[in-house]
């Protein structure tokens, strides 16, 4: 395997005040391309820093990919540095000086003096051409190791990746390549990591030496299985076996594999079946809507929806019986069955759902605690209700009990 | 200066899955405190890795903060690993025990038997109590450094520093800061980075020597005022002094401060002036309800909504004529009048707020194109639509439409 270090530099980065995005693309780009990504390391704009990182992952890695610290003011550092760690220095380029002009001739401003030290490269490097910025891509080696230096502004960064660092990468390290790495993510909902972990027995059995990671949200568990092998169709047929296993026991958990989001598999339902579908809300307060009309296309089967907050909105706008609130309450099997068979009516929908609950934190009580919630199904053959305990808190209770009504309708239209 | 190291652990970071908002949010809390957030690194579920990267933080730092690998199953390494690293060896906390089985008694599950481990803690370690998960934090100590293990799932880690470790942390470090660091963050909307940029003038001139960052998002611009003095009477008197200078200019665009959403603002002002709202979406299917029943006691005010996203359910539902929608379109300052209007009245509410616009990425044409958007507003007194041109990208557009909806509810309920 092929090791790499990925090093971030900025202290905007380290204060919190941008999120490192740029680290997660080139993990997910390099570990697709078969890299070992074993360590992501983030400094601020500090020459000491720096050449200590430097020297560490030097010494244990075979690939350092640095972003950041490549523009032209005072606190870009990284070249400077990256000059004196390879013993090295610095020439004018006149090509890049070219680019660099052209670069304000075309946005019509003139180019301050500054700029001019960004033509300025190491005699050594090796140039990645910027076609969206000022700063040169710099490829240096040093003992055995390669050292790629790119800006830290995301789509400059990301075009000279895809442009010309993996094709320059591939062609580096062809012989190296002994093994494949392929990774397959399935989903699931309505589960918890332990109970899935208890369902699945011994994992060490069940997927031999590949690699098996849990990974728990409000959404559901997420399981990633990572394989390698000697050659591609190994490593396929290696993660398809893994998958069919995992499959035969948790199959009615899952929704989905890879980037996929419910709200997503279950437009896909609707729309091959051709059913549309209303939805009532009162405790997920409008978030199963707002999921569902957050996917591109989604008004080719979704309606719409009544959010009754309140009991007269339940009443009046819903049509359900006062006498089935003061009887049963608010937050009833009876109360989620009515919301659901009146909304389908109302919207003249072949399918419908509906959520009552209490969210949180305040408002539970013994008999009716905080995340007591009740799921209401109607379409023409069957209407019926579920029962659901979350939590005490109320963002994830909204976030489990949309999932919880999502998963209702995939179950369902799976049926057809 | 306190010199910190976080260290976040998961094989899901280093492939790219999982973008690290942790180690941010750490920055940015930890930043604001006045430590010294010196580095960031990210290693996979590694044993080796882990113990490498903890001798080398507590070599060079004096707070290290993990997140990740404390969950039960057979990938999480962390607590094996600090266990071996301070020489201890694990105890069972019965209480935190109880806890867990709370945790699942609470769902209706049985606690599956590996949860057990999630008591087990070592026994020189301050447990860090975790409300809304199973595995509890620690707080140990090796040669002067304090190493706090919290889990990686953001809701339980970022809960965990709010409620106990910030408080933990002052209480550690109150001799160390000699200099106080202040900040206070401006939340604006409806006015771009640049143009706010351009209002404030020189900036320097504006702040002295203090900092000022823009922040934006989809939400708006916030500005972060930094600043550093003596004592914290100096630091106070000096960011009022910078705050009051920002507001002569900028006051209309300014929603609150701090941490506050504009639907927390939105709640206190129709609390305050006892007034109830009803809501009729399109464009922005269920966003704004959402995010209005995502604040607690929101019910007190927020009698309901109805997201009409076919015109079909704009016409039988919300009663929107159907000669209005023939004439002008469904993406019309009429129809969003109409809309607000009518749903006002269904819901008996005192005021109405309303959207329609093409959200994208389908659906535009030369005459209607992408981002269009139209937000109607009805009270007792006045009604009337106002028109958006957002851009091209769909969840962004349902946010920025939700804010401007917000927004014209939060000044017209400061008039009263």
């Amino acid at each position: 395997m092929v090791k790499v270090n990925i090093i971030s530099v900025g202290d905007e980065l380290l204060i919190g005040q941008v999120i490192n995005s740029n680290a997660s693309y080139l993990g997910e780009l390099l570990t697709a391309e078969g890299f070992d990504v074993e360590k992501i390391v983030t400094i601020g704009d500090d020459r000491d820093q720096l050449i200590k990182q430097l020297n560490e992952s030097v010494n244990s890695s075979d690939l350092v990919i640095i972003t950041g610290g490549l523009g032209p003011t005072h606190d870009d550092i990284t070249k400077n540095v990256l000059v004196d760690f390879t013993e090295d220095s610095l020439i004018l380029n006149t090509e890049i000086l070219e680019n660099v002009r052209k670069f304000f001739e075309v946005r019509n401003i003139k180019m301050p003096e500054i700029n001019i030290g960004q033509a300025e490269v190491p005699s050594k490097a090796k140039i990645i051409w910027n076609s969206k910025g000022t700063a040169p891509g710099l490829w240096l080696e040093k003992e055995e190791c390669v050292i790629i230096s790119l800006p830290g502004v995301p789509y400059e960064m990301k075009n000279m990746m895809e442009k010309y660092v993996i094709d320059m990468l591939r062609n580096k390290y062809k012989n190296k390549f002994t093994d494949f790495y392929l990774s397959k993510t399935i989903l699931t909902t309505g589960i918890g990591e332990s109970l899935l972990s208890e369902m699945l027995g011994n994992i060490n059995e069940l997927i031999l030496d590949s690699k098996l990671a849990f990974l728990p949200s409000a959404y559901g568990v997420r399981l990633r299985i990572g394989v390698t092998a000697s050659d591609l169709r190994l490593a396929e047929e290696k993660i398809n076996t893994i998958t069919k296993r995992i499959l035969n026991i948790i199959e009615p958990y899952v929704y989905g594999f890879g980037n996929i989001s419910l709200e997503e598999v279950v437009m896909n339902l609707f729309i091959k079946h051709k059913k549309t579908l209303s939805v009532a809300e009162s405790c997920t307060g409008g978030l199963i809507s707002n999921r569902i009309t957050n996917v591109s296309g989604s008004s080719k089967y979704f309606l719409g929806s009544i959010n009754s907050y309140s009991n007269q909105s339940k009443i009046n706008i819903l049509g359900v019986n006062s006498s089935t609130i003061e009887k049963f309450g608010a937050v009833s099997k009876e109360t989620a069955l009515e919301m659901a068979k009146n909304v389908r009516k109302l919207f003249k929908s072949d399918i419908a759902v509906s959520t009552t609950g209490i969210a949180g934190p305040l408002g539970g009580s013994t008999e009716k605690p905080i995340g007591l919630t009740y799921i209401g199904y109607s379409d023409s053959e069957e209407s019926f209700a579920e029962k659901f305990t979350f939590g005490s808190d109320r963002e994830i209770n909204k976030i489990r009990a949309s999932q919880a009504a999502l998963n209702i309708l995939r179950k369902k239209l799976n049926r057809f």
